[in-house]
């Protein structure tokens, strides 16, 4: 698909530069219809029958098939679930580490990934990464790891800076936790390659899918060590036994309503289809988006990361930047806290959505 | 309103004797329309700044109010949760119970409390009521109880035999986890007056809500002895310093699309709109399903119990019943391993769509 094509998938971008995948992505046409139809059958039919919950329960081996596809997961290590936060909830939940254990993590974390390290038990060390150069980051993080650590708890791309981090280098020794918020569907990612033993996959940011959307990736050989501690009808290959499933299956918690399930499947395919050359005309774009910003504003994120590109905005509050920008239909957002501006790009983007970002600048 | 008002309200019941609540509700056309805005709007306008939010923040106080008034909860006491099985897995999870201790339940659950049961480390203790009149259930229940007690968990209403179980009087001695599933929005519930200690509700069910909706009432004074096990993004008053809310909204897990809560609150409204008058008349309408399935069936469900009516068909199997009944667009549901088939009446129900129930039979 060419960019027009993609482009006109997207109403928002009729009107908007859209640069906030980073939080939401763009919502497609055909994931909304393909909602909507599942909500006219809802209202006429009902939500009963057979082939309702089949059709239902079909939608689900769809989206697990074709987040496995985007992110190199192996058959049956995948969990839908509600987001990346639950993913992170169902991991440390599962690892039952106690006050003796550690967690190393950053200090470019997301409170969905720092909250479920904040309610275990263990203790938590965090590697200072934030100012450091990207690659002094594999270091600082090293340097936290003791006899003790239980868990390298991380993002693949950080919600702020928008740096990559040292994930593959980092696995391996140790039991790794990976925050893909900001990577799965952004990025390449290959979780077999990168050798992690979880990866948490958001749905409605850069897969572009409908809210409450995710997925949990758990190593196959760590199915069985991980409790399930918060157990839902899906978990059981058989729920009258209380049986769970032998494979990641078992960790899914929340029935998601088909019409959110079609969605995702109908944006999955939409990225499908525009490409696997999507992922480097994205980074051209981010780095496009940073040259474009240098002339204006302080660029946070270094050169050759991800799909999020960071700024300290000259003389002028994010929050007012941010409005001002609203106001001109370009959306972005303010980072709590640091006083930076992030724009998200993404395969949609276009050079004219970056230039209306920087005239308002 | 009166019933042809209250009917129109519903699509299905054009067409279909749709008497399945106790699995999905029948979906209200304000609720499907409530969602279809929301989804226009993240189409054109994408899902972003800071009205979005504010919105959709403002959409779970009111859905927080309206089901706090459903079932006389007071302020600060509800958390919004994907559904009554993350409830029990929340209450489960946040006790920390120990293999010393127990838990009593019954052996008519469903596997959503079961689940959560079988994944904490505590004994359990399963108290026969199913094959026992309804006023032999709280001896049963009792006979369980010991020392080392710590949890009474069960429904309120059974959603197998459609039993009311002995709720108010067990809860006082010792802490009491009630699946709400079957009761809130099918009878009257004033958690206050029953002394629970937690209760979960099904939005979906006879709140007539979209899929993955719920609440869980946490009694104010057991918010802060309950672990919060598995935060979210919802759960702090401050997420950057990770500090919960003082109430029970540190229970929410999951981020619900704002289509689902505007939907939510719109099937709350209608319920409300129906009147106080409506449980009364689903009593009545529950005692005329027993009363005409009687001539065609085994009733299980007693009299005076709620508003799940289930039945032993005669000399044919339950889910053969359940196709025919389908084909005549007549939707009940068949129970697992019983031998039963499940009708639930509403207060929408009429007098034909019981009397094309028992014309297949």
């Amino acid at each position: 698909m060419n960019l027009e094509a993609i482009r006109a998938e997207f109403p928002v971008l009729e009107r908007k530069a859209y640069l906030n995948a980073g939080t939401f992505g763009p919502l497609p046409r055909r994931s909304a219809e393909a909602g909507a139809r599942w909500t006219q059958r809802a209202l006429e039919d009902g939500r009963a029958g057979h082939d309702f919950f089949e059709e239902a329960l079909g939608l689900r081996d769809e989206a697990r098939r074709r987040i496995a596809r985007l992110i190199g997961a192996e058959d049956g290590s995948l969990a839908l679930v509600s987001s990346t936060t639950e993913g992170c909830d169902i991991v440390l939940a599962g690892l039952d580490l106690g006050p003796t254990d550690e967690v190393v993590t950053t200090d470019v974390e997301h409170p969905g990934l720092l909250g479920a390290l904040r309610c275990s038990s263990a203790r938590v060390r965090i590697a200072e990464v934030r100012d450091r150069p990207a690659a002094e980051a594999l270091d600082a993080i090293r340097a936290e790891l003791t006899d003790a650590t239980r868990l390298v708890a991380l993002s693949h791309v950080a919600w702020t800076t928008g740096a990559v981090l040292p994930v593959a280098k980092l696995a391996g020794a140790v039991p790794v936790l990976v925050d893909g918020a900001q990577s799965a569907g952004a990025i390449e990612v290959d979780v077999t390659a990168l050798g992690c033993d979880f990866y948490t996959v958001s749905g409605q940011k850069w897969l572009l899918g409908p809210d409450t959307t995710g997925a949990l990736y758990v190593r196959p050989d760590r199915v069985e060590s991980l409790r399930l501690a918060a157990p839902s009808y899906l978990s059981w290959a058989d729920p009258a036994e209380l049986e769970p499933w032998p494979d990641a299956r078992r960790f899914e918690s929340v029935w998601l309503a088909p019409g959110s399930l079609a969605g995702l499947v109908e944006s999955l395919a939409l990225a499908e289809e525009a490409g696997e050359g999507r992922f480097a005309r994205t980074r051209a774009v981010a780095e496009r988006c940073r040259e474009l910003l240098a002339a204006h504003a302080d660029v946070v994120t270094e050169p050759g990361q991800a799909t999020l590109v960071s700024f300290r905005p000259r003389g002028v509050e994010p929050d007012e930047v941010v409005e001002r920008l609203a106001s001109e239909d370009v959306v972005v957002r303010a980072l709590p806290g640091c006083g930076w501006v992030r724009a998200s790009c993404g395969f949609w983007t276009s050079e004219e959505d970056l230039e209306r970002l920087v005239a308002v600048l």
